[in-house]
């Protein structure tokens, strides 16, 4: 049941990463290749950065060639059905959103695995999560949106703070995932449709 | 003569990289140090990625002074022979090409030796080389050009599943190597000179 | 006192490195979490890209959670009292050029403990010094400094020679050390006050 839950989690985060990698891709034009390129880096690049700095390797994406299928397929179907996908660009917001808090409890979790300190896995699992976008835009040359506008980062860190907060509690570990994951993505919708920000620093 | 033909590979390899890292940097009007940084991070940046991915580390030039003393070499002589080598812009361009081909076999080979499945070692050829000129690009501050026009990447993976079709069909392994250099070789030259480009995506 | 020497390096380089990230990230405007972000990626990123390379993993400050704290205590720090640290300008300018002499030290003492040869040590010591900078550059969009002006990396590899000079002339290991440190802190000084450059090639 836990490994169906961590697995699950897994296969609808590469998804909706792929899916915003493919998007960003053809905003700026790229080829096919470019595009299944950025996909694959935008899905798989927060595990990735999380299992080179634990040392965890040949890192997941090479020992399991059902996640690399899963981008192939996702990327294609988004460049197909392009027009249709558009339309539910809401629900990709939606699944991107979930997907942040999906990754960022799976890093977690693999932190704590390691028997590393709370505010490190914190970091791991903000990694975990952030990584994707982060690499996407520094290649696509812009400056990464994380640093700019969506508090994305900041979601991932209080979703992180109350993981431990509910473990303190003595809170079920199933049921502390699934909050934590409900807690990140209603928080980020919360962020983006009332745009807030933190507060930029005036000199 | 199979150690043999892999150092030769990856000698002739580094030294076409080292070269095209160089002119990038030099074409930037850097200083000579950052030619030399950007020219070894263009010919060590594939196979560090790769080796990195792998877990097999200190990653290969860390081991093996003999490399970086190719870069500095190559590097240097392009700086002070560079009248004369730009009217060699052909041969330059025939060097990377075959730099391509010479790495995508290594990282290839690499993966099989791992034992990981073919897709997964398809990337990794992929990988070992395209990212030195990924990492230079986004270094220099450029959209990578992997992203933009030659369709690199797309010549690796053609190369990557040309080798697993031979290997089916049963063919001898130096001879698979050398089809597979000369094929990715042959495959960019036609590419870049009749200028084919994946099909753009419209809106 | 060894142990105490390179922890008091450890420390001094963090604070001025994340002192460093944190102005370059108040520069271009980014929000708090984003300006806490790159001051991490600063102070840590030459030291993690050391120990990915060297396959010492987790990754230093994974097993430390006293140089996250350090740093985000810096940070915040400097955001907090910014109009009074602005106009310790050159104090800062000096930390800086302090910090990479100690990291420096830092990485070369680290390669030679794993038994590499000369010449990578004095390239892990100039990783070590001067990764940071460069991944807070390319994170914020520019063409890292590194490659344009400062010739950072040049005083980095003349320390590193000055390090083994001074290990020939058997000189004891502490004080190397120090001078070590002291001559790339008044090098890097003397670079900038002059305006020193390495040559420009011209075409």
């Amino acid at each position: 049941m836990n490994l169906g839950t961590s697995e699950v989690i897994t296969i609808l985060g590469t998804i909706s990463f792929a899916m915003s990698g493919t998007f960003s891709a053809m905003q700026k034009r790229l080829d096919p290749f470019g595009i299944l390129i950025i996909a694959f880096v935008t899905a798989i690049g927060g595990g990735t950065v999380r299992d080179l700095l634990l040392g965890d390797t040949p890192v997941a994406w090479m020992r399991d060639i059902q996640t690399c299928l899963i981008i192939l397929f996702t990327s294609i179907g988004a460049i197909l059905f392009k027009t249709q996908v558009k339309k539910f660009k809401v629900t990709l917001f939606l699944f991107d959103s979930l997907g942040l808090g999906l990754f960022t409890v799976l890093g977690l979790q693999k932190g704590i695995n390691f028997g590393l300190a709370p505010g490190i896995c914190i970091a791991l699992g903000t990694i975990t999560g952030c990584f994707g976008g982060i690499i996407r835009d520094t290649l696509l040359n812009t400056i990464p949106l994380i640093f700019r506008k969506e508090i994305y980062a900041t979601v991932c860190i209080a979703g992180g703070l109350l993981y431990y907060l509910l473990a303190f509690l003595k809170v079920d570990l199933t049921l502390i995932k699934l909050i934590v994951i409900a807690f990140i993505f209603v928080l980020r919708i919360i962020v983006v449709k009332y745009k807030l920000t933190l507060p930029k620093l005036v000199y």
